[in-house]
């Protein structure tokens, strides 16, 4: 097990639904130190790959995205979810359904901050449908710009997301991949 | 100017109904060397105030908190603002309104994130009305926690949020006030 599976088995819950609560260290409250782990391993796994801009989406994509970021020396763009009267201008949109909020969202981007030259890493907490994941990419298409990669922090292997954005030719990382999780016994199995 | 305000004359764009758009390097795309600046001068601001924790609120608080706690070491917890099923067992709620987007919400904190032991900093990216930053102080309350200080990227010193904060007796440290902004000649003066 890497240093995010040990965590995972230490501080995750399971609970009903394949749902894996890692509130207490990745999407309420923040390690900001596993988070650097984090940067240090995506940074090493996408050695080589020429990144200028990291991508992910509110809410708790963000903390991971910017930590990460360091790593990479670039900045961080976050897609929006809803409308603000503060997001004028041209924005690209793109609709994406979610897992776990069981509803459908708009994904949104101001046009300003992608252009066809950026080399996008894609970063976000969790994996599971795919759904989020496919309109942050349809966004950088839609701009010309390029996607450089996906970096996940925990990908649910027994969901289809991961398998569709791989099939799609992505160059796609994820530091923990669950092959199975059993919320009467609490146990986790990870693919190897 | 500090070099927050020399950043948001550079690169800010003021609109209508004193609406100060910084998505170019604050809330939008995120600059995070610009972050770092930031957490230093929060650091240097409340030197030997005792802190363990940073918390903040979705979306656009969220980057700079993880960023700003390196340079306390402290882990970040941020409230949500809509039930999610993923947020179960106990939960600290306030009401909050939102001047930018003009409707209420929940700010949710899980209770087994926060308790009696904690000493507080708030980081947010803005504060105008203060609803939001008044629904934090609540949970900290409520938590029977304390609210060791508030450091803001942005105050709307047209807007009462800091005066009510500061009249309350917390330690807010806001890097701009800006005094005000005129959307038709494109200036903002800044609060001395």
């Amino acid at each position: 097990m890497n240093f995010l599976e040990e965590r995972i088995v230490k501080d995750g819950v399971v609970k009903e639904g394949n749902v894996l609560k890692v509130d207490r260290f990745l999407n309420h409250q923040m390690d900001i130190d596993l988070f650097n782990e984090m940067g240090k391993e995506f940074k090493r796994r996408f050695e080589g790959v020429e990144i200028n801009k990291i991508m992910t989406i509110e809410a708790s994509g963000i903390g991971i995205a910017c930590i990460v970021a360091q790593h990479f020396g670039v900045p961080v763009i976050f897609a929006k979810k809803a409308q603000s009267i503060n997001l004028d201008g041209e924005m690209y949109i793109a609709e994406v359904e979610s897992f776990t909020h069981k509803c459908k969202n708009q994904v949104i981007m101001s046009k300003k901050l992608i252009s066809p030259k950026d080399k996008v890493l894609i970063i976000d907490d969790f994996l599971a449908n795919g759904c989020a994941l496919q309109g942050l990419i349809s966004i950088i298409q839609d701009a010309g710009a390029t996607v450089a990669g996906i970096g996940i922090a925990i990908e649910k292997g027994f969901q289809p997301g991961g398998k569709i954005i791989r099939n799609l030719g992505y160059k796609l990382e994820s530091l923990a991949i669950v092959k199975s999780m059993d919320c009467e016994k609490g146990t986790i199995e990870f693919a190897s």
